[in-house]
């Protein structure tokens, strides 16, 4: 969210209220995250208001921003070094579309765009492209792993060096490296090629985000970077031996897919500091904004029946979309013994994410064993509210972070790939002649 | 196109050949228009590789460039004034995609987004899209017709004052200022509301350029801005007058549309000068070129078979788009008794465009009768190349256009709108509910 990851994040003090429509808001936190180092800033997105009841809606600020692509070209214009990720979904877009967009915003930002790839979960969304419902998770998933291959391929229409700019002899590019997709699957039929040179980091890097079986199997075939909900040590160590030994069946290696675990972090420069600033903001949460957040986490479950101090219902239903949220906070319920007035304070705060508070030190102390116990190859840092909670992270952790030789003390490559330590991927068709 | 209008622009000594891939060259034009206040910059746009053979592609440079919304929002973060004017079209998109992008690309760049509406006109572009055939004409304006409404209907989700960000009641916004769309049309169905304030304009500016009769139904209920290709003083007078007569039907004033015939400028110091230059671009078209771009401009009808001295044959078959075109270059053909070379070279310059070439008063002086004569509100200027041409329209045409106070000294507003002089439109429900 554009105010900060904590649901009530916007109505801390310093928090930019209106930053949904800033974008000096933007360019500033970009700036600030820049000239920190960090690999990349992460825009969420969906095709609609989502997951509030038309009464709590109001109390957030998560109704209204911009649209992520856009905001990213803009920003992509004032920053010279940081990555640039935006989710774009499979289920309500045209591979064509998208191929395009990201291709185009990885030209603008000279190698450092990326593509958070997602199947959505609102039936509110499905409303605003003349369905009535949301597709099952299944055909989804199915749309998906054909929706990548499409962009990945047109994304390869044109061969790196390709255009000549021969003025003498009037000779633009060289035909022979042109090519078309020529594309005929079950859900699309598309010739490309595509109307824009291939991407400085010949393909924009894939990002992905869904836990389910279906979208580990995605991840496995395609991702090169995934966000992850987890919130223990075990957990987190188990998706990550789980998902990179899914790898090799598509003959890739275990360091071509960085999994990175969401954080949700509140440092303090004494322990006390760092409980008092998270209990400020959990005082900010209504209670109704609480309550609906969880039943959202639980795919739109009514809960108001229910006594908040009593425990979660045990026969809920899985729901169509978002499966993994909903395993995660019902097993939390299950495993620690949590109330439904628990469970919400608890999802409001990082909305299912890993959340942990403390000096840099105790911050840097989980952070690094998680890095080392292979649960993680690095972080998506979450902050609660923004720019304070951003500036926090910077002030505080990262100089902790960097005394122990955990993160970079400035970029050394000027490409999203670059900065993960992921391979440039060859030309597919030049690949294949070589290899014929 | 990035390198210019000239279809062999692109070879001029002084173009940037490779500027489809360079922002540094759309920053430095952009902020180079908006130091001389020019009202907009403008990008047509294309959802494939259209219009030309496989072996006449390579020789011209409009096979690969920026996609144009996300180009925009990088000028929008590069520049303060000048308005930004995108092709979308309404035959491969959703409105919901649409109304938000234009509606993000506003807040960004604060009020000078503006939308092209076109139903575009290739089969190169149908077949991107899981698609056979380009649809046929009616029903593409039919779809037109509910898109743009949806798309308007969208932008007015939000109410211009619902965002209240009280931080200390925990109310971001005015519940009762936030609207569904709840549209159910014939092409569409849409709940809205779209997750974006609504645009600093109320509604971007939307501009239009169909010439056909259903365009032109079009563009009197819709349009603010039309873009059109005018040969002649007497044509464009017709169409001006024809078009304006239109919009009370609709309930609209004259001066609510404003109607801009492209120019395609070459200026000199003398006419001599201007003359050469004129030629020398000319000498840069390959003939293979010419002769595809004039079978383009016909539809795509193979004129090979015929002597190149000789007419247009006279049998030939209006397209399914891009009607108003092939009736443009085959009036041309009939009324100035032009050979297919000599149509070749003519839509090579300006693509069907007016072109007129001379000393700084001499253009002026056309420009000036036309405007005069309620043949033109204004230009839509096309140089011939990129970026001398518009450093010469800049530096030759405006000084002579200012002396004679046709051109503004500089920007008196901030917005598209206030640029052109055009009313921002009111909140449509806001209205209703007052008038009711």
């Amino acid at each position: 969210m554009a105010t900060g990851h904590h649901v009530a994040g916007w109505r801390h003090p310093d928090a930019h209220a209106d930053a949904g429509r800033s974008l000096s808001h933007y360019a500033a936190l970009a700036r600030r995250a820049e000239a920190a180092g960090f690999d990349a800033l992460f825009l969420a997105d969906g095709v609609a208001i989502r997951g509030m009841d038309d009464a709590t809606l109001p109390h957030t600020a998560r109704a209204a921003t911009f649209e992520p692509l856009t905001l990213l070209s803009a920003l992509a214009a004032v920053t010279q070094r940081i990555g640039l990720v935006a989710t774009a979904s499979t289920t309500y877009n045209e591979p064509y579309h998208v191929a395009r967009k990201f291709a185009s915003l990885d030209h603008l930002s000279g190698g450092r765009a990326g593509w958070n790839v997602v199947t959505s979960w609102s039936d509110a969304e499905a409303r605003n492209f003349s369905l009535d419902r949301h597709p099952e998770h299944a055909d989804r998933y199915a749309r998906a792993e054909e929706f990548v291959d499409v962009v990945t391929g047109l994304w390869d229409s044109w061969e790196d060096d390709a255009f000549l700019y021969d003025k003498a002899n009037g000779v633009h590019f060289d035909a022979s490296k042109l090519h078309r997709l020529d594309h005929h699957g079950r859900h699309f039929q598309v010739r490309g090629p595509l109307n824009i040179a291939r991407p400085p980091q010949g393909h924009p890097v894939i990002v992905q985000a869904g836990s389910s079986e279906a979208g580990q199997e995605l991840a496995a075939r395609t991702a090169e970077v995934i966000f992850t909900a987890q919130q223990s040590l075990e957990g987190a160590q188990a998706f990550y031996r789980g998902l990179k030994g899914r790898l090799a069946r598509f003959g890739r290696t275990p360091d071509q897919l960085k999994i990175l675990p969401g954080v949700f972090p509140v440092v303090g420069r004494s322990a006390a500091e760092a409980e008092e600033k998270f209990e400020a903001l959990q005082d900010l949460i209504l209670p109704s904004v609480g309550l609906a957040l969880l039943s959202q986490h639980l795919g739109g479950i009514d809960l108001s029946g229910y006594p908040l101090d009593g425990p979660l219902p045990d026969n809920l239903q899985e729901p169509n979309g978002a499966k993994s949220r909903f395993q995660l906070v019902t097993g939390l319920a299950r495993e620690e013994g949590l109330t439904i007035r628990q469970l919400c304070r608890r999802v409001a705060t990082a909305r299912g994410h890993w959340s942990i508070h403390g000096t840099p030190a105790q911050i840097v102390d989980q952070l690094q064993a998680w890095f080392e116990a292979e649960a993680a190859d690095g972080f998506n840092v979450m902050p609660p509210w923004l720019p304070g909670g951003l500036d926090d992270f910077i002030e505080l952790v990262l100089p902790e972070l960097r005394r122990r030789g955990l993160f970079r003390e400035q970029y050394t490559g000027t490409t999203l790939r670059e900065h993960l330590g992921l391979v440039r991927p060859g030309h597919l068709r030049r690949e294949r002649a070589r290899s014929a």
